[in-house]
């Protein structure tokens, strides 16, 4: 298909789509002529991911081009390539953004009495730290026992997660960057869902 | 304690602390003199607050606004203000945002097959339809079934919530909108690790 019949496919503007194959966010089509392109599924397919990783996972083009790079060149052990392209995610990692100098003690203190095995310089002990803050100052009451709590049940989410990787790499790579993006939203309204069946069904018996 | 010292207890420059003043963010000090005011801890705590909601939150001055609105004036009925609290919230309330027209039919079908007593016309209901639309244009095989077992697990993470909601009308929507804004970055970190800890502990299984 030509360039048109990829935005008409996608919705996106012909602009947006020169702009993502000038920033390499989207590969050449086969060249036809001097300035005509053929394009094919793999091209919807990409444009596509690139609009949901921007307006659904709110993750900037910049950071749309490194999960990008990790889903094209998976390299080999697939343990640390999951976890390379997971870290591609974390928020404390993110130019502009992050720790500003939070301690991980306590964080690092709750991973290990929880038991959870993780690597100590894992960015999202980071971002855990910075959000807990953030509680605290807000004066939620989020303690260690209830984020163990949290923990016990999001533990069962990741479970679901890591189940549903497909056992090639490339695939592998690219389930977990774009599924830990896309569904978190997913999650995050499941959870005021579940709120307000919670809070109602609680109130019905308190009533 | 003045302006200045406000702005050094939270770190907040002074002219961002005016313009809070001036937009109502924040409630005026005690008058000392035509130039000045005298602020307290009530001060601090607000502005704590609205730093947390716009920079972990990641809501607008304006989406704050309206949050705030619902803190200083949390009505009468408990369900309803927690529920309407929780509503402005909603991604697909805010403005320029949201579903663009997505059915919510494949929603509405699976939060009745879930069992879940869910209010017809809640926005979550709009904005879990955006986010699994989305799953699927990245084919990530997110059916019915899998989406059952999230919600399994997220409603032990809701129980959690709603069991440490305070019992006074205003500390319980402050918690509500607070902690459902705030909680959503502990959770998205705590994925990320127990992943993590999930994968390594499968990969050690499967080795």
């Amino acid at each position: 298909m030509r360039l048109a019949e990829l935005s008409a496919e996608t919705g996106v503007a012909i602009p947006t789509l020169k702009y993502y194959l000038r920033e390499g966010l989207l590969h050449p089509g086969r060249s036809l002529s001097r300035t005509q392109a053929d394009y094919d599924e793999s091209h919807v397919d990409r444009v596509r991911l690139v609009r949901a990783l921007s307006e659904v996972g709110g993750l900037s083009l910049a950071r749309i081009e490194q999960v990008l790079d990790v889903i094209t060149d998976p390299g080999t052990d697939r343990l640390h390539v999951l976890e390379a392209a997971q870290r591609t995610l974390a928020r404390s990692g993110r130019p502009g953004e992050g720790d500003e100098g939070v301690s991980t003690d306590r964080v690092r203190a709750w991973v290990e009495q929880h038991g959870w095995e993780i690597d100590p310089q894992d960015p999202f002990l980071d971002d855990l730290a910075l959000a807990w803050e953030a509680c605290d100052h807000a004066a939620l009451g989020l303690d260690e026992e209830r984020m163990s709590r949290y923990a016990d049940h999001v533990e069962g989410v990741a479970a679901v997660d890591v189940g549903t990787v497909p056992a090639d790499p490339e695939g592998a790579v690219r389930h977990v960057v774009v599924g830990t993006v896309l569904v978190d939203p997913v999650l995050v309204a499941l959870r005021r869902l579940a709120q307000q069946h919670v809070s109602r069904r609680t109130e019905r018996v308190g009533t």
